[in-house]
């Protein structure tokens, strides 16, 4: 039952591809991070993926489909099964959304898996 | 599979209190709407209810629950059961998140309830 408020959020953390939970409802997670450079390229079978760029720039790679570009105030929702990478040239602040529970590298593990998000 | 810009949705319609949908995802939808003044107080049985603030600033009253103003870039989660108004003073641009179908009057109906949303 408290609000949140995004800016004082990102300030709490720096650590990149590194998804911090900042609320749920209904089942799903509202997550943010910080992304830079490329990410791993995977999809989730069960789970769609919502990623808002609340600040700088985040290309949508997908295995397929035409590389979707985001800027500030732009949303693109990833439909399960598709595989993608997000990428981002200079850092971006990221809002994302999905199941609670979903692995940050859906289908696959490594190095940039997070298992258990931190909620903050 | 198309991004969505919210400056760009937001300008698409002027009528307030009547959300318009610009997203699925999990079985929820994505709505923007645009408030002011008073809402009907009401509450959602099955459905918790996201409000983030894109422009202006807008107050969530709850029975039993201290008021929670919001500014932009915060957002708050109104919890299933919760009998709440949003009231804004100034007009607000609100990004909502809830379960597709959840009806913008919860539990009561009248005036002010938007039976099927329209998707821009």
């Amino acid at each position: 039952m408290h609000k949140v408020n995004l800016t004082e959020k990102f300030a709490m953390f720096s650590e990149q591809w590194k998804p911090k939970i900042v609320g749920e409802l209904n089942g799903q997670h509202v997550k943010l991070a910080k992304l830079k450079d490329d990410f791993v390229w995977h999809h989730h079978d069960e789970e769609d993926e919502l990623f808002l760029v609340v600040k700088g720039a985040l290309d949508i790679e997908m295995k397929g489909a035409k590389t979707v570009s985001l800027a500030e105030g732009e949303f693109f929702i990833v439909p399960r099964g598709i595989e993608h990478r997000p990428v981002a040239h200079a850092e971006a602040h990221v809002l994302m959304l999905e199941p609670a529970g979903t692995l940050n590298t859906g289908n696959i593990t490594g190095d940039m898996t997070v298992d258990a998000p931190e909620w903050i």
